[in-house]
């Protein structure tokens, strides 16, 4: 069965990924998953949240967001709508759970990582390519506080590699890496988040359409644990590990 | 295993459901799953969204909320803080996108149905609480609505029956509908929704420790299910069918 | 001069106090004034607001609200709004100073208790019923205090119980607690808070009709005093005292 | 007994009231109750809010706040707080609450009056000072509409004057029209708003400290009507009636 | 050429200033350039900003506002619609920086100044008769905190005075302290502030109809440093230096 | 006198235009000044403002921001705080009045356009880029129109290009196109806004430090307007044109 674009059932976009995009942060990545790009960059800073202060652990956040016209139609900025929607809210507790799942808090020491991830152009997956791209800059900026001695060097913060990739039952068929026209037609559309050992940190499945049974649910999973596989040696390449 | 409150790994707590609790909403039902105590009300409203109008179909939609001692420790009304929660948000979602995978909006016609959950005391598994009851206030007000002619006695809005509820992995073990107690210490924590056909809607599986592998992932799927299944016994119970 | 439910002219409704209804909070009730429904729930905290701090004072606040279908109409949640809105303010208010005429803030030391009314079912008298179930869950927090010792044994920080009725004036008639439909008939609106000894704490009396004269303001008074000391033996009863 | 300015405990402060201070409103006046200053501005409006469309009746609402340094001790502006606080809330609503008193909404026809009382300088008894320059601002705006014809010049709109006044308790007495350094001692603070015939629209006591008995009540009822009274033959003067 | 109020090209409206209109602020002035009103207060705080504590310097900040009916037609509050516009925003922060360019803060020691500037009646220029206002409210507001050994009396915080005016372009001519009627019609509007030396602390010019040239900006600036050296004058007869 | 980064006093920093970046929006470009990188993406709509409606004329708007992390330190999300600062603000309303002025509205024909100006990474003069690189967005989104039929191809919507630059005075020199440290050592920052034909649209100036005076001024605009004049070259190659 051809998709749209020529791509096999089990084939993954055009993935790049722009390491070190931004002079400023600490660690920073473009990522791209075709059309989607998202600019990922992660902030070392020397505080914890309240709550957590004076435990010697530290802290990984995320905040999500899209440009008003990184979309087809342009929509609202949340700035000037006064408030953060409920969908941004719930992909930015994801990517910040995610993250944090690759990080032994207490091996980091007492200061927080907060990485943003930008929307910059919008073709469905932004929150797989966002926790994708977020992981590179996390990287990025644990090596940075290593090498400046906020982190010591000896200490191995990072546990494990995460990456993300979104799946869906389209027409009977299970593919990988929906765009946003496959998106919309998709019965079922379901996000999975792994490390690079294969195991699992996250399992959102949504029927948008029609419930699934087990068998579609263990088809999905397939394939987005063969996705996520692909996409762990992509950041091993760009981190140059 | 022995649970701290002597249930079995694959049972869930004592459920209640008191149906027409309220005498103002067109559907409701007090909903205990143990100390969680949920007051769910449905009400019938003549319009639909703007972007939805002039289509001839219906919507349903859902708001979750805490009352600020709902739980041990007081939080603040989230009313006076200016701006709802990103957990409660997401909440929202889950529950309207629920109960929706279980009507035909065709067949509900141009009007549309609010469900409230408000959260009166918690013990865990409120939003799978809330889930299972919500359907009770909303099968009730899709009767209202019927008998008073809002929607032709003819059609069958209700397609399938919603239930939901949660599971985890504790000390490596998978266990049915957690206590409050048994979340804080659960590795994984995973809330499944499914029909009364056993079919699923949503699954949203989170390690808030270490990952889990495929294995544990098909454990905890097989209790939920079971578990998903009592529950729509109880569901027919309470609506008298 | 029968009324629509079959009551004298001074007759209060059915008055439940269910002692104790939470078992999270430090003190609860859930009262009923007819078909009328608040839960009140007391919290203590260790700290009093930071204007206070240091002078070996307590406080005690309130805060009111009503669920969204707590009313023939469904309400949007003034979360959902981003803002509290004036009633909601001002019977907030009015429910924090009438507790805290009962109550001796030195005796009570350096704490704080807040006092939650949410409303669960509204027909007509809602704030005077909060003001007389918030009176019983701060009764029993205090009790907690001294219990577990955060307010000393040999301390007096009740003054005196708090209770509050609803008056007005219908086709030239003063009534006792009125039910919503006869309080949208109205052509005053009274509300009065007593003491258990009768003394007044609060008179708000507003002519929503014809301005009123001081007969009628007399009338009036007259059967709120007798009303607030009706409730002031049924919170004596709840309360085993 | 002598009061700190040397008035009588039944005598007003200076009253003062500007007539038509503001050049851009259709009706207004700038009023002092001794160093209270309140600037009230009437605007007619073509329109009433939506809810009350096309019943042939008319509106009137009002606006109460106060300048940032109006007080003592400068205070942050509600519009940088990003909120209207409790206390404003519930005096704009009794303000216009008790303008409507003396308005017959149907003789005024489909058109709306705001009434907005900036308090530029405090000094107690603002809201009651507000109240009394309302209604200058109002009548002279009726004034002004029929003038230019959007209200029947047959028509009478105004039914009865409306003024109010502060009493309180201080010391065992009753004062009429209490100062800020007064209002602070009082132990009840009273607000009456009654009409040019002597009616009662509004009577709101407060137990600040002690809670009051009846016969306290009675004494200071006594003195806000011979102080209404008196302000009422000012707004007359004011109005050239 | 001849204005509608028979002004010459270079002449300023009526200014008048009314030193020390509040009774509660250390500082205020109320002051009209024709029938616009500004109503300027100074208050001293004893803090300063938390980014500036410790460095023994003080800070000088400024907040503008409208009154809801200051215009022509009514606008609504900045408070009840929950946040401060953009013009709004704009123009409290040009006053703030012009106000800080007559200020040593050094030598103010660590203190703060809030200079409130309300709009009571608006025929434009609201923006420049505030910042002229404002200074001589700082101005007195500095020499209370010397009587009153707040900030040393040896020292002089004030280096130069502030003062404000508007030129535009009308017709192709350059006019000063344009009235709102002028305002409108102004193909470019430029506001100048300058101290009392003659020197420039802001240039604001903006097309709102066709682009000018630099001779027409030469024209323009010519006109606004006359006025601001009459309006020096004024200011100096004000504060009785 | 040399510039930290080996400048010329009147010489722009590397300026790169990178035309038709975003692929969903009808205009875009994406701008670098240095290290200073906006994008710029211009959405046409087909609807104009209510108060706009039925003229037959177009509007333009603007709306500009920064991503958290593209300054040195991380800012907090204007739509996670819930407003929208004033510097924001200020420079949307500048961005968007200097677009205006190259727009004749009327031959634009009823639809509106807004330019979304999104600062990547800041490196000083972010909101002169912003200005210059919104002009190249607008320019295509206005071709668009007119190839798509929704402007008539016969009109000449663009009266004249629109670009900008900042100056200040450092150490008694006036310098070009400030980097952020050049920024701020700055005695004087001023922003330019011209078009290619050399005109005016916008000077905004302001003493950071001590006042200057009119022959500083005449200097800092003498660099300006070559500064513009070379942009406006620069935009015409990034057209084609």
């Amino acid at each position: 069965m051809a998709r749209k674009d020529g791509r096999q059932l089990d084939e993954l976009r055009d993935v790049t990924i722009e390491r070190g995009w931004s002079q400023q942060a600490e660690g920073s990545a473009l990522i791209s998953f075709g059309a989607t790009k998202v600019l990922c960059t992660a902030s070392v800073m020397p505080t914890v949240p309240r709550w957590m202060a004076g435990k010697g652990k530290g802290w990984v956040t995320a905040e999500y967001a899209m440009l008003p016209r990184s979309t087809n139609e342009r929509m609202d900025r949340e700035s000037v709508r006064g408030k953060v929607g409920g969908r941004t809210h719930e992909i930015s507790r994801l990517i910040g759970r995610s993250l944090r799942a690759g990080v032994d808090m207490r091996a980091l020491g007492e200061l927080s990582i907060a990485v943003d991830c930008d929307v910059l152009q919008a073709d469905g997956g932004t929150r797989t390519a966002a926790i994708t791209g977020a992981y590179v800059a996390l990287a990025d900026a644990i090596r940075w506080a290593q090498a400046e001695g906020r982190v010591p060097k000896s200490a191995t913060p990072l546990i494990d590699s995460v990456a993300a990739v979104s799946v869906g039952m389209i027409d009977g068929e299970p593919m990988l890496d929906l765009a946003y026209v496959e998106d919309v037609r998709a019965g079922t559309d379901m996000n999975v988040v792994a490390t690079g050992r294969g195991l699992l940190i996250e399992v959102q499945g949504t029927a948008e359409g029609a419930p699934f049974d087990r068998a579609e649910l263990d088809g999905m999973l397939d394939l987005a644990l063969a996705g996520t596989a692909r996409l762990t040696e992509l950041q091993r390449e760009a981190l140059g590990a």
